[in-house]
């Protein structure tokens, strides 16, 4: 069976421009941004561990490091040197010299995102930190395109970084302790990866961004993130398809974040029964940053993970004209080893954002 | 000596509209914003905890805990009840139902912003979450003046909070291990504050705001915040005045987040240093919070720190006519206990707004 004999309408003709300033959702709790000046990716750099290298779609990323600790004493400074990497190679790959960027924005998901504070300590650049876990490189965009298309920044820089050390510490047990993973569990991937964004340019736009509501499904596993997550994606996808009237077929591709084989499995069925039938025009990040032989389970996880394969392969298939509307779905899980412990659910959030040619 | 004795001109004719468009300052590097809709301040709320209701300016706060435990069994859900109460008393004085918020953007010091997090899960809103330690204010101001200023969304409400119980755990030491503070330390505020933002409405307007640079100098006491975020105070007060042409008697009121009595000490000195002399008009939230005898050496820090003044406090004075345009300087840290172990130092760094009558 083909997927188009699932998706509702036959004749894909979506304007978002036109349906969502014409459309009849309320003003009030509308999710989904319109961008007036939609801002141009004019920058970008991937960076990745040694596992991701080895990966299925390792040789698309820009840099694969030889060693996750980068020469420095501890995981925590790799993943602080792997994040100036990013950036330094974006805003190069940009054109731009690195006076002019006029903004950064990052997170990860270190406690007190340390990361990006620290990374953002070498830059004199104006910096906004934001968390919101694996979800933080859309979120970056929707603010970063909020700002260029309200004319209040010209060149801003969006990044994100993790690493599969530094992530088992804050979240789970120390690597030392040598827990079993459970076969639903993902793998957190080692990278960073920059977008820079700017008013001038010629590359593909961000031209709407969805803003994500929490949604608490009651997962308590910190091992079971696609699960938990999967809910957070599926409602977000939703605010986005009927704020605008778009459907899966207007999309040449949709990515998710990092839910896993598993958690992308769940949201196709979630999707499926509201009536939006994704098809394989619709691909998660975790779910191709591994091969089965290495052990990844339900595939990759972190910050980093849709963040690494958006600014590699996906962007490298719009610039090249394969794909002309991609829809970007990051996902993360709002918890911390702290509330887990006191017997909390996971929280998740999903934030969007739509790249045109 | 007054202090117009020493401040650079006698006439003080700011007008932040005009200097700012006709600025001499490139666009580039440029960090003050001017937000060309100037959202209207609404709603607002303050809740403290036993402590801060007995300071000096205790009266002040709309809410006054008697137990800062709030009948959980955990501090950290005592922060998420605070909070709530907080986000629930603001809308409520704002006039508008729960269901006309459109955007809630809110953060605090706990790993993964959790507080926020767990705050957000039970409003159907859509969420940004922000890290920017005590200065998560203005940070959350700021995004939130953006957006409605272009039009993306209407009623913005932007909260944060803090607990002395959580944040001790998080950064220093459990309570339980009775560490001794050393004479230079702050006290963690125990408190949450809302504001609610609107495009329509008659309250005083946040007309523009600055965002703050990455400064570290190198401080690398977890006790002594005062001194290591005083810098990062001065870089952004230069930014808004140079940028703007604002001078300091410009201002009816100078705020800053909680540097505590010896940093802004330290802060009135290096300004001085540059030129401009804070006098009178200047105050400290930090400095504000407690009574010398409640035995807090420097004062006051935390995100609920001048999170709470500022909607307590500060707006009493702006709405009854005191002050007329007010200048809003949080400050925050950014390390965490992890980068402090491995032998850090602490960036820090501070967001600004200025709001009118």
């Amino acid at each position: 069976m083909s997927f188009k004999t699932l998706h509702r309408g036959e004749n894909c003709s979506f304007s978002p421009r036109q349906t969502t300033i014409a459309g009849k959702i309320p003003y009030t709790q509308r999710q989904t941004i319109i961008f007036d000046n939609p801002p141009h990716i004019i920058g970008r750099m991937s960076v990745v561990g040694t596992k991701e290298g080895k990966g299925p779609i390792g040789r698309y990323f820009h840099r694969v490091l030889d060693d996750d600790k980068m020469g420095e004493k501890t995981f925590e400074n790799a993943e602080i040197k792997m994040l100036t990497s990013a950036i330094d190679g974006a805003v190069y790959n940009s054109g731009l010299r690195p006076s002019e960027i006029d903004l950064i924005i990052s997170g990860d998901l270190l406690n007190q995102v340390t990361t990006s504070n620290y990374v953002a300590r070498n830059y004199h650049v104006p910096y906004l930190g934001v968390y919101s876990a694996c979800s933080t490189m859309t979120e970056a965009l929707d603010l970063a395109s909020t700002f260029i298309s309200a004319g209040k920044f010209k060149n801003v820089l969006c990044s994100t970084a993790s690493h599969f050390a530094t992530a088992e510490r804050t979240y789970r047990y120390p690597l030392e302790y040598g827990c079993q993973r459970p076969p639903y569990a993902q793998w957190t991937v080692t990278g960073a990866a920059c977008t820079v964004l700017s008013a001038n340019g010629n590359g593909p736009r961000i031209t709407m961004g969805t803003v994500g509501k929490v949604v608490d499904f009651g997962t308590t596993d910190l091992n079971n993130m696609g699960a938990a997550m999967a809910p957070a994606a599926m409602d977000s996808m939703l605010a986005l398809f009927k704020e605008t009237g778009a459907e899966p077929c207007d999309f040449d591709l949709i990515i998710t974040g990092d839910l896993g084989k598993l958690g992308s499995d769940i949201l196709r069925d979630l999707m499926t029964e509201q009536g939006y039938y994704l098809g394989q025009r619709y691909i998660d990040c975790g779910n191709m940053m591994y091969d089965v032989s290495q052990n990844c389970y339900q595939g990759g996880s972190g910050a980093a993970c849709s963040a690494t394969i958006f600014n590699s392969f996906v962007l490298d298939k719009i610039f090249d004209g394969t794909y002309n509307r991609v829809a970007y779905f990051a996902t993360g899980a709002l918890m911390s080893t702290q509330s887990c412990y006191q017997g909390e659910t996971i929280p998740c959030i999903s934030h969007a954002v739509v790249i045109e040619r």
